[in-house]
Parts: structure tokens; C-alpha cells; sequence
């Protein structure tokens, strides 16, 4: 924990050129994949897995929810009925905001709104220089360093990498306490049971200076309950949401969903399935708590049905991203999907695969793109070059969604009339009042010739992007904290270490 | 010319696992990036532009025509009213068809159609083994041998690789032989002046065992006009450009508009400059005969202001596609747009850049994404290894845009109830009666985990290219074609080239 109180550094001082801090929307609209009578038809089908076959919910606690709420529980099977579905619908937001301890940084989750997450959950890291290794506290802490960087990286995701040398029973309040010391982000808690949720709540309000019932009306973590697909929330998930929504903050319920693997190995059957898991989620946190802000989470691809590998950014992939966007809509909910790639190796793979599930993202209308920056091996590696190229293809989607300026001042007619047939406009006065800043300027992109491109070393883009890795971890300034609120976050990890001992969070 | 007349091979003995041939269509739509009023600010501007500033047309055979139709021409320099552009926008076709030697090949430019062009024009090529080298006839004749085997590439465009070792003046009967004789594609022909033109059209018809004058009336080759922006046809271009007109062969008119260099640096100007151009020469195809099938191009992208060099796959490029898009839906045209990357190697770049142009094409609503195979170095270079990373990137946009099949038995509620909750479906016999065909299977990506990929070898997708283009190559079939015509298109050559000499074709 070092450097506590110094400014941030930003401005042309920077080493690495990048677009500033802002929240992106999408101006543009989405893509309808699904015809009214489609999204309908994976409506009703779903509503009949849960009437007819029910969602296994291993807390006792969750199941009384339910049971008060009128649905039939036989031994651990919830049956919910469509009403039970609608009511819960009818008190969910479709928009909420999360506040960081920075609130020029809050975000805006729902309607056309898009916000960017770091890599959540790989044991793995690699970089260029060192090889891949498991993962360990100093990497975990130079991507949140990065993630608090670059701006095109809105929140943190569940432990980015995790600290694997660390005990498992306390690790998430290292983890957290980095999150808030190293960046000034809103983060996701890690939502095994009520223990690591309730901390990750209680350290946000400090480093806020605020109450957990203030925060309770100014939510500022989320998290991601995946179920067992199929059709199944074990117990720590199911108590790790019911204490987020207790405490108003957001959940995303996002069904992990491979195709021939944990659902049938059809799209329709797939987003069928999903769609009747994150409904039973979703309901079970308006259950808990009317109101409290809840997403829905879509997380369908599929596999190489020869070895059973999972594949990501594949063409399912970006049709399930699309495709579940209209479900989200469907229920005025918002949207959380993922960016992701399979790739062994930052590659034209990686960037391909990334790409198929970013614009599936983006043509989704997705709220929450999840593993937006730094993902690679289907999650199983969090990388340091994969992360810059990311904020790079990031960068160029928010420029993507901008709108085209046509004022008079941009159609310029005048300069038209003064440049001559088969002239160049590089010397006009209008060129030369906007050269700097027409275009996007790219962080990785090199678009010299080939000569000057081989005199410069011949660096793939993977290459070039180590530099900018170690660039931006030169260029971080550790974002002020008010010093008695850093004492007050050392003194509860301190604590709660001392209580949970050799026990359970 | 080798092997004329045997079968082509297919099948499941093919070295290379790829989609069947099939023309593409886009079910789910394009995406409206300009609202209506905008749309109609850059048509309102752009007559504005051939109203008052014009055209230089330095073809006084062109002029006549445009003076012939009321157009103001002073000089060089040919202002068209709104009517004369509204006239000819009333004899365009809404959509044609390309007609090949092949029939079950035909193509459709216009509707939902999508088809993809090989790379056209670099003068240089590259592959993993060889290294980068100035193009010659070899690798001219394998290129087109790898747009015959790939499924995913539908036409061949102008001069795939320049075969720079033959005579300027009469290469282009040896590539139109090649792409005759080595594919069963149809081909653009290169329009610098008549002769050239006019020989790919009478050795399409003599493929097809038609006359020219039957070819009129179902279409075999196309081109694309660049204009030399800003607001100038040369004579060459325009005679070119007649030619086809004048036997009803396609035409792209596609200016071919840096924003900075060729227009202001604006791109809502850019996009009016090029409206502009664009209509003038549509104008001109349908002053040479009415009802000529032409389409609708734009090639508008952003260059580097620090050096000037030219950049693709840009946010700015991606959005002239989809806008471009619009407007040819505003005059009911067909439309073509590029796919395109800067890079100077096959990496992350050359893939991101890739996708930002291709996704940028479909939405769109393209119908001819030309240079979709095969670019790099903003089109120096025809890379071997990039045109089948191509090919695996446009099969996934081929699946992507299959509509999700929602059928009871896609929904397959009946496997849901089999599978017990937390269990998994690889053993269902839902799974099982559709595992082999469940999910697109990639030419490429490699989806095994990082222990088995390293133990693999640990290639790179561009690595693992080469291995594919080269059994392609040596399973590559050249299609039958009938001996007689092979004749016929052998003395065509023949005596075009004496006739030709050492003068102009």
C-alpha cells in the first residue's frame, strides 16, 4: 500500500495516449436476432421449465422465500408459477447506478448505457516477459493498477486474478482492499456465501464514508451468480445474492450456459434454459428485497463437442449475446454478457474471438460487458498483453458509438469549394483547425509502411502492447484516499481476519 | 493450364473442413448509425456539390452525354441538376445477378445479399515460408486457385496480385485466362480504358459459351471506378466505365476517399463528397444505358495526420460502412464496401482491424464486401496466411447471420426434463442426434487447453494458417471446363496479345 494522497496523473505528461474517463452509450441501437414472436416463444418455454420442472435451490432460508411467495417446494425443488415470476418483475429496476468511492466515476447500469469490466477470476497470468504462472497478489495488484489506468475500464470483476498464495478463507479482503486502495472503481464482491459479500458491502461504505444503509440506497458493488446450470443454485450463491439484495446491492444473475454441456446443445434450448435460471435469480432478489437492483446475465456458448473444451467468441456465442439482450429487454432489465476468446496465445484468435463477442455485446445492448479487458484460455489466463489490446479494441468501440457529426461546420462545403479537383485537403484551413484530433488515435494500431514498420523493429501488435503494459505501470498514480479511511479499511481487514481465523468468511 | 476437365473435389475427403458453398443472406438487418434527416443533410449536400462546384470529366465522350441530358459543362468541368441524377436513380436496378461459367454459382447484388470478394490489386504478397516478394504469376494463379477451393469467397476482384513480371499492357488476359480457366468465379474486370474491359467481357461470354450481346441481358463480370478524388474521372476510368455500361456488366462506382487527403477531414464531409461522386458516376452508367446494373461503393477511411499514410479497420472507417449503407438504401441500390486492415502482419491488428471493417460492412447491409479475403498493408500486400484467417472469420459471420432455429424440437424441453439438475448433457440422446453438426467448426481457432495446445506445438492461429493454405493448394481441383471454349479463350488471348503489342490494349 504505498503512495496514498498523490494527485492522479493524467494530461499530455501521460506515457500512453488514451481516450478519457467517460461512460459510453450506444446511440446506435441493437440488433433484432429474435423476432417478437421468438423472444415469446423462449418466454413461454421458460416459464414452463420453471413451472414444470422447477429449479433446485439448496438453502433452506431461499426455499421459505419461495414458499412464502406461493410456489410448490417439494424436498429442495422450487416449482414458480408465472405470477410469481411477474410480481418479482414488476418491482425490479431497469436502471440503477453504481457509486465508487469516486463519484465522477459513478455508472449508469441500464438503458443505452455500456460499461466495460476487468478479467474476472483466471488462476493463471501471462505476460511477454515472464511465461504463464499461477497467479499471485503482486499480479492481482498490477491489474487493478491497470484497470484503474485506463479508462476505458469501468469496474473491477470478481478478483481478476487470484491471489492463490494467500489463504482461500481471507483472500477477498486483500483482494477487496486492493480494489479500493489501487483504484477508485466500483468492484464486484465475491459472493460465496454471506460472508465475502458482506465484507466487500461493508469496505465499500468505508472507503465512501458512508453507512452500509446509505450505500443500501446508493449501491456501489455488484456481483455474478452463475447457478449450476442446470438448474440448480447451491447454497453459498443462493445466501451470497439474498445478502447483496438485502443490502441493495446489485446482482447479476448470469447463467454459465455451454451448449451440449449444461444445456442442451441447441441455441433455442440454451437460451430457453438460461432465460428460466436468471428469472428464478431474479426473482428470488426482488423475494428478498423489492427493488434491489438486479441484472440479467446471459453467459451461453458452447464446446468442441470433440473434447468437450469450451469455446468462447464463437458465431453461437455472439448470436447468444445478441439474442439474450432481447430477453433482457423483454423484462426492462439490465443487461450484463461477456467478452471472451478461448486463444492459448494473444493471437489473431484472441482478437477475432474478442471481437465476435464484443459486437455481440454491443449489438445486444449489453449494460455490463463482463471480461471486457485482459481474458484469454476461456478464462482460465488473465494476461497482461490481451488486456491492452482490449482497452485498444474498447477504445475503438467507443469511438464506434459516437455519432457522426453533421453540422454545417462538418459537411464543409467550403473546403470542398476551395481544394481543386485531384487536389488534397492536408494544407486547407479546415484540415488544420482539426488534424490533432479528427481521428481516433490508436494505442496499438501501426500503420506505418512496410519499411519504416520492419526499421522499427517488425513488432506484432502483441509485441508492441508489453511496452504498454510497462508503460502504464510506470505512468500509475495510486488514486488519493482519505488517510483515516484507509486506516478504517486496514483496521476491518485486520479484524476480520482475526474472526474468521482458520474458518469460514 | 493444367488438368482441365477433371472434377472438382468435395466432399468429406477434402483436406480442408469448410461451410458449402452458398450464397449469404443477412436475416437480422443493418443498423440505422444516421438518423432520416441525416440521411437526407448528406443528399441535399451533395447535390449541393454537383450543382455548384461539378465534376471534372476529362472524357469528352462522357461529357457529351451529361451535356446531351442538360448538365451545365464548362470546359472539363460538368455541374449536374438534381433532376439528371434523379432520372438515372429512376433506371437503376435494385439488385442483379452475376452470372459465372458456373450457374449453381450465380450471385445476387442487392436485397439481404451478401457475397465476398478476394483481395484485388497489391503488387506485392506474403506467406509464412516465402517472406514478403513482389507478385508475379504464380502466385496470381494460386490465389485464385484458393477463391475456387474457399466456399466463403464468391467473386474475384480486379487483379488479385499483379503478375508484375508480364507486359502492363497485356497481363490482364493472362489473369482473366487464370481466373477463367483456375476458378469457375466470376471476376472484376480491370477499367483502365476500353480494351481492357471489353476483354473481360468476351472471355466471360466465351466461358459461358454466349455472345456478348446475350451476356447484356444476364450480367458475368463487374468493376469498380475509384474516381480520383476529389471530383475527378479521368478518361481512362470513364471510357472503362462506359464500356461495361454499354454492354450491361456491373459497375461499383466507388470513390475512393481518404478523409484528410481526398476530402475535408470530416466525416460526415467525407461521406457527402463521396455521395456526390458516387451519384455522378451511377449518373454516367445510366446515361451509357439505361438500366445498366451498378452499384453503390464507398471506400471512405481515415489516414494517419501525423504521417499521412492510410488507415483501415478504423472506428471512422467501420462507421463510413454502415452510413455508406444507408444511403445506397436511400437510392435503392445495391451496395459495396471493403474489408480491410493496415497491418503489415498477420497478428491481433490485422484481425481487429478486420472484423471492425467486416462488422462494419454487415451492418451496413454491403452486398459486395470486396477485398474480404487476403488484405493487408492497407492493400500492398495479398498475404496468403490472412486470406484463410479471412475465410475462418467470414464463416463465422456466414453462421452468425443464420436466423436461431426456435422449433419445439430446437426447444427440447423433453431433454431438459431427462437431465437431472447439475447434470450435464453430453450423454442425452438430444445431444447425441446432433453433436456432429450442433456448432460451426472452426478451420482455425484452436480450442484445446493451454498443456494440450503447447504440447501441440504451440502455434499461432497465423502459424497454423500456413499448413491450411498449403493443403488446400494441394487439394485444390481445377474445375472442368469445356475443352472448346478453353480453345477458343486460349486463341482469344492469343490474338489480342499480337493485336495489343507494344501498344495500348
Amino acid at each position: 500500500m504505498t503512495r496514498r494522497g498523490r494527485p492522479r496523473s493524467t494530461g499530455p505528461q501521460a506515457k500512453v495516449a488514451q481516450l478519457p474517463w467517460r461512460q459510453v452509450t450506444n446511440p446506435h441501437g441493437t440488433l433484432p436476432i429474435l423476432d417478437p414472436e421468438g423472444v415469446e416463444r423462449i418466454h413461454e418455454a421458460s416459464l414452463r421449465i420453471l413451472e414444470e420442472l422447477g429449479i433446485e435451490l439448496w438453502s433452506a432460508e431461499a426455499r421459505k422465500l419461495f414458499t412464502d411467495a406461493g410456489a410448490i417446494v417439494e424436498g429442495e425443488t422450487v416449482r414458480v408459477g408465472r405470477d410469481i415470476i411477474e410480481a418479482a418483475l414488476a418491482s425490479t429496476p431497469s436502471s440503477f447506478t453504481l457509486t465508487s468511492r469516486n463519484p465522477d466515476k459513478e455508472l449508469t447500469m441500464g438503458g443505452n448505457h455500456l460499461a466495460f469490466g476487468l478479467v474476472a477470476g483466471p488462476p493463471s497470468v501471462h505476460d511477454e516477459v515472464r511465461g504463464r504462472r499461477p497467479s499471485n497478489m503482486d499480479d492481482y495488484e498490477n491489474f487493478i493498477r491497470l484497470a484503474h489506468y485506463f479508462n476505458a475500464i469501468h469496474i473491477i470483476g470478481n478478483q481478476v486474478a487470484s491471489p492463490l498464495e494467500l489463504p482461500a478463507n481471507s483472500r477477498h479482503l486483500d483482494a477487496y482492499r486492493a480494489n479500493l486502495t489501487l483504484s477508485d472503481l466500483s468492484f464486484h464482491c465475491l459472493s460465496i456465501g454471506r460472508g465475502r459479500a458482506l465484507d466487500g458491502i461493508e469496505m465499500m461504505a468505508i472507503s465512501r464514508g458512508i453507512s452500509i444503509e446509505e450505500m443500501a440506497e446508493s449501491p456501489g458493488v455488484t456481483t455474478i451468480i452463475n447457478v449450476n446450470s442446470p438448474r440448480r443454485f447451491d447454497e453459498e450463491m443462493a445466501l451470497g445474492l439474498m445478502t447483496m439484495a438485502e443490502h441493495g446491492q446489485a446482482v447479476s444473475v448470469t447463467p454459465f450456459t455451454l451448449m451440449g454441456a449444461m444445456t442442451p446443445v441447441t441455441l433455442g434450448a440454451a437460451l430457453t434454459q438460461q432465460n428460466a435460471e436468471a428469472l428464478f435469480g431474479i426473482a428470488l432478489t426482488q423475494l428478498t428485497r423489492p427493488g434491489a437492483p438486479v441484472m440479467y446475465g446471459s453467459f451461453t456458448s458452447n464446446v468442441d463437442m470433440k473434447s468437450g473444451s469450451p469455446a468462447f467468441g464463437t458465431p453461437e456465442h455472439a448470436k447468444a449475446n445478441v439474442a439474450a439482450g432481447q430477453l433482457a429487454r423483454r423484462y426492462d432489465l439490465p443487461y450484463r454478457a461477456s467478452n471472451s476468446s478461448a486463444s492459448n496465445v494473444v493471437d489473431a484468435q484472441a482478437a477475432y474471438e474478442t471481437q465476435m463477442s464484443l459486437w455481440g455485446c454491443v449489438l445486444g445492448g449489453t449494460n455490463l460487458i463482463y471480461h471486457a479487458a485482459g481474458w484469454m484460455e476461456g478464462g482460465l489466463q488473465a494476461s497482461y498483453e490481451k488486456l491492452v489490446l482490449d482497452v485498444e479494441m474498447l477504445q475503438h468501440m467507443m469511438e464506434f458509438l459516437t455519432p457522426i457529426d453533421l453540422s454545417d461546420d462538418a459537411l464543409a462545403f467550403d473546403a470542398m469549394s476551395r481544394v481543386p479537383t485531384g487536389g488534397h485537403f492536408f494544407g486547407d484551413e479546415h484540415t488544420l483547425a482539426r488534424y490533432t484530433d479528427a481521428f481516433y488515435a490508436p494505442m496499438i494500431s501501426d500503420w506505418q509502411n512496410h519499411g519504416a514498420w520492419t526499421d522499427s523493429g517488425a513488432l506484432t501488435a502483441t509485441q508492441r502492447a508489453t511496452k504498454v503494459w510497462q508503460d502504464a505501470l510506470e505512468d500509475y498514480v495510486e488514486p488519493a484516499l482519505d488517510s483515516a479511511r484507509a486506516d478504517q479499511l486496514d483496521d476491518y481487514v485486520a479484524r476480520r481476519k482475526e474472526q474468521i481465523g482458520d474458518g469460514d468468511p
